[in-house]
């Protein structure tokens, strides 16, 4: 199995995506908001790039049964329901709920992976089912797509990906990028503190900076939750596995 | 000071390159290829995006004085007197030339930071000398952008800007970016072992596997030429302190 590790969506190059099995990390804070939403019984998320696009695709859907979520610059937009916070996210609010997303880097690196064969949405939070999934996949070729941070490399993002890395060549044999190569060199620096990591990186500074300190607790949680959100036609649902 | 590293020219925005001081990393080869270059005498090198720009350039020019030299996929370009390799670039073959340049990486990113207000070209073999040059320039921002490799990150140019900050933090007061931070720990990784990193690199690889197995020796020499290349109003010189 091929992993290439691309930092941020500006590495995307179509022909490379197409027809390939494709992950999303977002760290702080799109992929573990996703998990925790999907998790907690929203029907669906539609992920959009836009705010504008938000706000167009809301007002033609019925409201009682719709949320529109979304952050910029980390706070809660101008008129949207719910902010993106894991925190908000609660079964007494998202539970057969349709939400509308929109947020920096997170949902603009889920659009930009269209034409991909499956986009599955990871984070520290259900990063084992993640890596379950793929190496029982019969995929040749993963590509891992980091949001990154305003177009420039994250470190969360990064170390969640090296994660990955590491408990995939577990239990299959891959030939490694330097980029998942790198990934992986550094979740073994970190991963004796990844709280601390996100603390300290240029995204979680900003995080705390605004208020939003218990969030980096939440999404440093190594696998407390048991889910696989995947993209299928644009809305991002729970996958199941079907038996014959 | 403030230290962003990017690590792929697809990073670039226009805004935030221009008016800084910024340098350009592609170890294997064309950084080191240049430095070669310029310390053996050319009077000067033209970097260019594409090999159709290179030989349009070429035909306007005296060809007497006037070399043509660059690769892709590793290899020397049909028609062309020298391909990439820093051993071609002797003082007998450039001395006094000017030298049309086009490789896959590296020229792409020099051309890609115009705008820039000075545009330094780095790699191991001249890394103290931009590193002093750096810390002695009154510069608030530098940005650091890695060639790459086709469009994704790149070990070897990932290490070296390691190296850079490494050597700038020791002097000067540092705000680092995350991939600047990372950068600095990838290269503690690999600072024993220059050699060994730039062999297993996916692009060293590839160098070894046509043929090019003594340029990595040569492009892990630290500090073996003391020369500051420059991109002035399109052209690679030597950079040259003036004294009042």
């Amino acid at each position: 199995m091929r992993i290439e590790t691309l930092f941020t969506p500006s590495e995307i190059e179509e022909s490379a995506i197409k027809g390939k099995l494709t992950v999303v990390i977002d760290v702080l804070r799109a992929s573990t908001t996703i998990a925790f939403a999907i998790s907690n019984g929203c029907d669906w998320i539609i992920p959009v790039a836009t705010v504008e696009s938000a706000t167009n695709l809301a007002s033609s859907l019925d409201r009682r049964m719709t949320l529109l979520g979304g952050e910029r610059g980390g706070k809660k937009i101008d008129g949207f329901d719910l902010g993106n916070s894991p925190q908000e996210y609660i079964p007494d609010v998202v539970e057969n709920k349709s939400i509308i997303l929109t947020t920096s880097n997170g949902t603009r690196a889920i659009t930009a992976c269209k034409g991909a064969k499956e986009i599955l949405v990871a984070s520290f939070v259900n990063i084992s089912t993640v890596a379950d999934h793929i190496c029982n996949s019969t995929s040749q070729v993963v590509n891992i797509v980091c949001a990154g941070d305003g177009n420039h490399f994250g470190l969360d993002d990064c170390v969640c990906a090296g994660m990955l890395i590491s408990e995939i060549v577990k239990s299959r044999q891959c030939d490694l990028s330097d980029g998942s190569e790198a990934a992986r060199q550094l979740y073994d620096l970190h991963k004796g503190s990844i709280i601390d990591m996100l603390r300290n990186c240029n995204h979680g500074r900003h995080l705390i900076n605004i208020g939003f300190e218990s969030d980096i607790d939440i999404c440093s949680r190594v696998d407390s939750l048991k889910v696989l959100p995947v993209v299928r036609d644009g809305r991002i649902s729970a996958k199941r596995t079907r038996r014959k």
